[in-house]
């Protein structure tokens, strides 16, 4: 397996129905009434193979947005969504989130590894612990469980998933027709996972998937969510405004992966990036202009109380934010999208309305406007000033914004030698550089304990 | 949408991963190395519809069988697989097994809806509360809940993600891009369903699919599973050995269907049949003993342990069958499977070896080897004697078990004036002659107190 040069950007394709923009869909170049139609998604995901992306990524939440009047908000189940796209491409890599919450392991498990085999090894999982509360009366719970509660079952789950996708051993499958040995058992393992929330038996009834398990992803930027990160992720999304924030963050989590006993290269910080792509500079600010125009103040409210815990309708959308509203103890204070547009709010002082269009763009991701030569220009200095590892490009609009960044953006980092002119592999883990895991009951370190 | 005639068979291929009998995938025809391959299942899905046949069907538990040492027990998870499926083909339906005991409503729901969705209405669910009592330990319980709770908690999971698919009205999307309305939220739902067992708020975060909601599939013939079939039921499928005993089934289901106030003619019975085919009877007779040859006792007896709850291992396999050793009270008592096969031995006082392969064949389907006019008169007499309105059609080996049937069995039940030469419809209800159901929700009954 290869390990991609440090000189190489890892660029994923993050879909968001119609596009990050939350107007995206009124916009006339929107294929809004295509959204429930896998094809949209097939050919966006083989543009990305096209471009020698390394990855499609869907986001996730187990609930339905009350703001779905205003926008684009329900959601096909990125696992079978992406098991539809992962017939029609051939090497592009299929990053479905899916909740530690409100899934069960086991059936996490099988639906991972069914999507591992489907693609050929392609999976990844963006690993999430779900933060919108009205998840929780779908599931039969009172309430939500507070951030460290989630986050205590996350590794928990985390840890009995992984040793489902280890119970069996690569070679566990003989098919032997002459001997009759159709699987060697003392090779498929028990896991007894027993924890304090979680009691999971295993072995999982699937073999062992190409990747022997999907790439681990994980997109929290809290306290916990870092932690979490440096012992486990693979790949971590995460979102900043600014180079040196994102360099803060990218130093602190190699630092713990180090910290960890970890190989930092075995881990890909990947910030997101909204581009909004003209000819020119100018063309590209009226582009954004276009859409922002098309924003709706009751969506955008609703996405900032969901954000904020604080319902600001009633206030004057051109008066100041007022920062006295913001809740200063709780559990909100745990999640890093809070804290990062309470940051922008201290730091820019802006009025409602300038807060909403600034979060419409990507949700407090970076959005940028500029010609194709200065979006190259901020992605280098991004990557080469130690502060990404690659981007999850996130087209405020689509299909166009797609076709702007690999037809316009793409070309220049291939001149530049900063992305690659082909894959050198097949699977995720091949693309993003990553090491196949060994199962935990191969050979060197076989358990008699766990023999099945 | 057609209704179709009472004299057009139903026809699906359960596709069971080597082919049905035991031992498939030990004969030098099987293609047991590709089964975890997509393009194998694909293959499959486009000659069952080459052959205009109305579905797929895939069965499902979420545990390992210990004896898959001895033949093809592993499970890809079968909506995924199915998903995999739905891009390779255009008309025929994709019914997967899913349990209400193992999987939580919601979940459940949204998977179902998107394979709905990218199927364009193809989506069949087989319902089932899950036999082997080892699932319970991947699941962190200590005992498989008992016959009577599972299926209590399968009318009230039945119940919650009924009320799921109906949550969005058929027009809810409007995708108005010039008011900004995305989706009409008084034609979005709350279900709150509050239950004994369950509890599910509602909205499903994905729109009313194609078909309303998958066809729903039942496969117990238990007094429970009865009831519940004749409640819920748009297809039966059902396991007997004799016309006489799928006759009693048939009249018994459809007065039970009508006892419930619905139309009898809604509900499709589907026994099983497994045709060992070739030119000849003798030579049919002759491929049926190749398999047979390949049976591995120590598989055969775990299934009968299985099975009938009792281990006969270190009996005499020539000695009569030991009807001392079956349970006469407990769970066991409610499953039909039991029963069927605590008839066979009462009625044929087999010795164990015999009632062994009489079960290799298909698990206690009915298995019947003859010419291509021998089983198309086989399928003719139960359909026309009132004992079924169709067949799962299980193939004892795969592929060549299925090309038999398609190339010379088919085409005399078409000549007959039995079966379609084309599809009427695009929909797995369509071909099934089924009523897309309204929602509940709609304008005639809409209901104020569920305004979301």
């Amino acid at each position: 397996m290869s390990r991609p040069s440090n000189h190489q950007l890892t660029l994923n394709l993050f879909i968001y129905p119609g596009g990050h923009h939350e107007a995206a869909w009124r916009h006339p170049s929107s294929d809004a009434h295509r959204l429930l139609d896998i094809t949209y998604y097939q050919e966006l995901a083989r543009q990305a193979e096209a471009a020698k992306l390394d990855a499609v990524f869907l986001a996730d939440g187990p609930s339905l947005p009350e703001n779905v009047r205003y926008a684009s908000r329900f959601r096909l189940e990125p696992i079978t969504l992406l098991t539809g796209v992962a017939t029609a491409t051939e090497r592009i890599g299929l990053i479905a989130t899916a909740s530690t919450t409100y899934l069960d392991p086991y059936n996490l498990a099988r639906l991972f590894a069914s999507l591992d085999h489907i693609s050929r090894g392609r999976a990844g999982w963006n690993i999430v612990t779900t933060g919108a509360p009205q998840a929780a009366a779908n599931f039969g719970l009172d309430e939500h469980p507070v951030h460290a509660d989630r986050y205590a079952r996350a590794r928990e789950f985390l840890e009995a998933v992984t040793a489902l996708w280890d119970s069996w051993e690569d070679d566990a499958l003989v098919i032997d027709q002459a001997s009759g040995i159709f699987a060697d058992t003392s090779k498929i393992h028990r896991i007894d996972h027993a924890g304090e929330l979680l009691r999971v038996a295993g072995p999982l009834n699937v073999p062992r998937s190409p990747q022997g398990r999907p790439v681990y992803v994980q997109a929290g930027s809290s306290k916990d969510g870092r932690a979490f990160a440096a012992a486990h992720a693979e790949a971590i999304f995460t979102a900043h405004q600014t180079l040196g924030d994102a360099r803060d963050f990218y130093a602190d989590i190699k630092a713990r992966v180090k910290g960890e006993g970890r190989d930092p290269d075995q881990v890909r910080v990947l910030p997101g990036i909204s581009p909004f792509i003209g000819s020119t500079e100018t063309e590209a600010l009226e582009l954004q202009e276009e859409f922002d125009a098309l924003i709706q103040p009751e969506y955008s409210l609703q996405q900032l109380h969901q954000l904020l815990g604080v319902d600001l309708r009633g206030f004057d959308l051109d008066g100041p934010f007022p920062v006295g509203v913001l809740p200063t103890t709780g559990d909100r204070q745990e999640s890093s999208r809070f804290n990062l547009v309470a940051d922008i709010v201290r730091r820019e002082a802006p009025t409602i309305r300038q807060l909403l269009r600034r979060l419409a763009g990507a949700r407090g991701h970076w959005v940028t406007a500029g010609a194709p030569e200065q979006i190259a220009d901020r992605i280098e200095e991004w990557f080469t000033g130690g502060a990404a590892d690659g981007f999850n490009v996130m087209p405020p609009y689509l299909p166009g914004g797609f076709d702007a960044f690999t037809d316009h953006v793409v070309p220049i980092l291939r001149e530049r030698g900063l992305f690659r002119t082909e894959y050198e592999g097949s699977t995720l883990r091949e693309h993003y550089g990553l090491q196949r895991p060994p199962s935990r009951f191969g050979a060197t370190i076989r358990r008699a304990e766990n023999r099945w």
